[in-house]
């Protein structure tokens, strides 16, 4: 906590945080892979609106942060699922805050 | 945490909280005002690369969504100073828990 007569200043690694969770659908695809490793078609079932393609550049992106591992079951049939790495995983702490945050001031499932 | 024959679903008041704090600034502008209540001007040069219009609109936003408030302290010489409401303030918890996992995994100040 600051006195009245320091500098603000911005944390850098949070703003890489808010940078990369910020974007959108990120935040939303973690939220998700924290109940469970999900098939791709699973993650596109419980996100309405999100297009396979712009899935795809998601889940890429979380796989080249670290925070997402994709996982390929040789079959048949052969299945890729993903799952949270131990970083993404780690995230759970903040997001169960916010999601605590969103449902005290905005309740449950109220659109926006 | 979900059974693996559940389906994935998405919290829809996490949902709002992301698109809202995703927004490029919004979640930096909410952990700069977590330390103090600051000026216009403070938070300009706390934000490198922000500018004077693309803050102005953030922090309207912010006032609009009920996180921030706009006072007006009457002079000479008028001043606005900016500070979170207690919605704004109730994020403290989760912003921190952002940090303590950003500062574990990016470490201080590495830019992303």
């Amino acid at each position: 906590v600051g006195e009245p007569g320091d500098a603000i200043h911005c944390d850098e690694a949070l703003f890489n945080v808010f940078a990369l969770l910020g974007k959108r659908w990120n935040g939303l695809l973690v939220s998700a892979l924290l109940q469970r490793p999900a098939h791709f078609a699973e993650l596109r079932r419980a996100i309405p609106g999100l297009s396979e393609s712009i899935l795809a550049d998601r889940l890429a992106e979380l796989v080249e942060a670290g925070l997402v591992l994709r996982e390929v079951i040789h079959g048949p049939p052969l299945r890729v699922i993903y799952r949270l790495t131990e970083r993404g995983e780690a995230l759970r702490p903040a997001v169960e805050e916010l999601a605590r945050w969103a449902l005290r001031y905005y309740g449950a499932g109220q659109p926006g």
